[in-house]
């Protein structure tokens, strides 16, 4: 059988050329993609959960599809410095003295709450999650291959990338992002370090460590760190090869991060180092920027435990990324307490829905075009990955189901395909989650009441000499393995 | 207040004198602990799950006395050679190549895994997990420093550490192992690449790669790979200093990656890096050997789900922990089905008992002399983290809380002390976890079968024209949250 892509070719918005484009990988059936993953020095903040969420939406897409898929996103643990200019010290170095601890107990922390964050909404790990401390030698290498070609140079024991000396020679600095080189110096601020370079867009590949740089390594030019925008570079091009298929991030990074990094790989290899660039856009929260100096912001463990004075409630992780999906990754999405509490009400009906569908029974004839509807998810998956279309998809689906007493009918064929397609486009590919994280408290609850219920209709049999539904209750509790311990305060249970 | 270690100072025996000795660390009140990792190329086998298990036992008492722990456990990802000879390839690649995947690959799938199990364990994250590649220059400048003391010499590409000559200068290489000098050289095996050493006993530093070799690194004598024992000399090192407190791995570890491991320490710093050797002792299951080839094997996470030949049914991971805790972290430990069941009632049974003590009165007076009881748990615990004669303490207190309306008395104040100390020791420090993993489906189990009951009470009492009783439960169920529906197979109920 041909795999799906070949029936639902996909099509991708590239960053790179502003167009949407057909996808062809380099090697047929494989993919290969790099995501920039969190800097470790901090909670992770709800905008790279979404960035994150979506790739991992198109990562279990593109799976879907029948590609084999190598998704590596790093882990920055070094070398992210305090401002685009690319001085100052090391962000991870400077948390760690002000909390006298090793950097690298930072990193774990944060790393650790990082995987509880995305394990709850309910992302795959990638395939491969490089560190940048993991990667210094080949960052090393990359620095000197670029040396090489004459388009860095040493200053102070720093190295910096030429960027005049490279678009005179046929590179095209400014490609992605779309800013012309004037604009580039213009932009740049009168910073500590700045002397050192050439020219103010001169951006750095190795720096010198001060002597208080705790995060530090040997290397030809000094004892120091990698530039911030190095590491990508050099672990997508360990990973994926030179030339690989799409590089993925946060809107936020298009300038100067990726600009970077598409410099330093054409610089080493002339060739550009992924195809597809796709971009996820940013979120606000009740319609204005998140910054946390004006109480405007929310972690997403607040989200779930509804610990905010923003929020009414928590939200599961189910429904958070529901809410996620429901907005196309290219769009700025807002958060509010009312967008969740109705994203909760769709995500629930949504749930109850596919729950329903495992009572429906078969007719003889489908009264529906199942067929015609399956393509038309898929058709919106592949048109650039448009999960608020395929959700509005499922929901036409939920009316048939709710309304499934009366007016739609399928045969027993189609209602095992309808059920795996729901199923797969609910749980595969949105990542939606059956039952909240939670449902073990809500069952508990249940069970609680019900049992006192229990307990009360006990002791009102007994009180009316009713021996026979006193015999029944006792009998049926102890086959369900329930105690009831009668006390001073009244009758208590136990499992 | 003191630290809770000025009043029961812990004595540790220290594998490297053989002797049970006070435990005096390095700076007063802080504690460096290195534990050597898993080599994430396969499951955990639970064997390292029972080490870490312990040594997160021993984290746990640690801070509990009041030190302030840094813990580090590394990820060997890289470097781990076929056989003891240190010849062969790395087993990561190896693995690689046969999936025909990315070692890193192979890295990330099993560390997830790895990180899984010992979450279900209820294990904390080390404060830091460093892995091998991470740590790349920091073990070519130890291998640097060890040359230049002239204890180690290059050969064709590779470098070996020179136990003769290292011994004949003053080092003790065999003090941890007790072995001689001759016993070393005559057991070691005849195998590729030993014709590259002086002696048989040396091992190796720096391995040069052969060109099928995918895990490579340059360095000043080969493009290759540091050796096995290396990393953990050079991580341990740069977290917790040139000296530090505790070291600890399996048995099976002793000779030759500890031994190694001082030898390397010394040479390089002339102090001894750890000065507390620990070491936990072998599982046994069934009384045998694990083996994969007689089947005589169990992997954690068959022993959580019973999906095993060996065993009967699942065992939660609490009730696992609990296990392993009945043994002394020295002792062998042999798992069986038998003993597992065992296991679990004794779990059980301590785990209500201290759900009943939350149902106590308190008295006026206390008959038992609480103050002593706790001394002698904190004794047991600070007498080498002695688990077994802990749990028997327990046993002796859930002795008194099941006996509790007729035979002892506590005091409001003793009440509330009581209560800390059992929830401290079962759950702080033996690391208990109050509820099962799957709690939650217990609840659920539980409500299907009391609303099963619920809804029989229904229908006999609209049968009975009790229309009292029915309108009782139609109110207490809405009130609930909970919805009966009336369909022609019955009535169902959801939340």
């Amino acid at each position: 059988m041909d795999p799906l892509y070949t029936s639902y070719p996909l099509s991708i918005d590239n960053s790179l050329t502003g167009e949407k484009e057909a996808f062809v990988p380099v090697h047929e059936g494989n993919v290969g993609m790099y995501v920039c993953g969190p800097t470790v020095y901090s909670d992770v903040h709800l905008g790279n959960a979404r960035t994150f969420t979506s790739f991992d939406m198109i990562f279990r897409y593109l799976k879907h599809l029948g590609y084999k898929v190598r998704y590596v996103r790093n882990i920055t643990d070094a070398g992210h410095l305090e401002n685009d200019a690319d001085t100052g010290e090391d962000k991870i170095a400077k948390k760690a003295r002000l909390e006298q601890i090793e950097p690298m107990e930072i990193v774990q922390r944060y790393t650790v709450d990082f995987h509880k964050v995305m394990d709850a909404l309910n992302a795959f790990p990638p395939s491969i999650e490089p560190t940048a401390t993991g990667h210094i030698s080949e960052q090393i290498e990359m620095v000197q291959s670029i040396l090489d070609k004459g388009w860095a140079y040493e200053s102070n024991g720093s190295v910096y990338f030429d960027v005049t000396a490279y678009n005179a020679n046929g590179g095209a600095y400014g490609i992605l992002s779309g800013r012309k080189m004037d604009e580039l110096q213009a932009g740049t601020r009168a910073l500590d370090g700045q002397e050192e370079k050439r020219n103010p867009s001169d951006f750095a590949l190795w720096k010198k460590a001060s002597p208080s740089h705790i995060m530090r390594w040997p290397s030809p030019w000094s004892v120091g760190f990698p530039g911030w925008h190095l590491e990508c570079s050099a672990m997508s091009t360990k990973y994926l090869g030179e030339t690989f298929d799409i590089h993925g991030g946060g809107m936020d990074l298009k300038f100067p991060h990726h600009e970077c990094e598409i410099a330093q790989n054409n610089a080493c290899s002339e060739q550009k180092g992924a195809r597809y660039w796709m971009h996820t856009n940013m979120l606000t929260l009740n319609g204005k920027r998140m910054s946390k100096s004006t109480g405007n912001t929310i972690l997403p463990r607040e989200l779930f435990s509804g610990d905010s004075p923003l929020l009414d409630k928590g939200f599961s992780p189910s429904v958070v990324r529901f809410f996620m999906m429901q907005a196309h990754y290219s769009s700025v999405l807002d958060f509010s307490n009312d967008a969740l509490l109705a994203a909760e009400k769709g995500h629930d009906r949504l749930l109850s829905a596919l729950e329903k569908l495992d009572t429906l029974d078969a007719s003889k004839e489908s009264t529906i075009g199942l067929e015609a509807w399956i393509d038309k998810c898929y058709q919106a998956m592949s048109d650039n990955f448009n999960t608020p279309i395929l959700i509005a998809h499922l929901f036409e689906a939920i009316k048939w189901i709710s309304s499934a007493e009366s007016a739609i009918a399928l045969s027993s064929a189609d209602l095992s395909i309808f059920k795996a397609a729901l199923h797969s486009f609910a749980f595969d590919l949105l990542g939606l989650r059956k039952k909240s994280l939670d449902a073990g408290d809500a069952h508990k609850d249940a069970l609680d009441k019900a049992m006192s219920l229990v307990i009360e209709l006990r002791a009102q049999a007994r009180l009316n000499k009713d021996w026979g539904t006193a015999d029944l209750i006792r009998d049926q509790l102890q086959e369900a393995g329930i105690k009831l311990k009668d006390g001073a305060e009244g009758t208590n249970y136990s499992l």
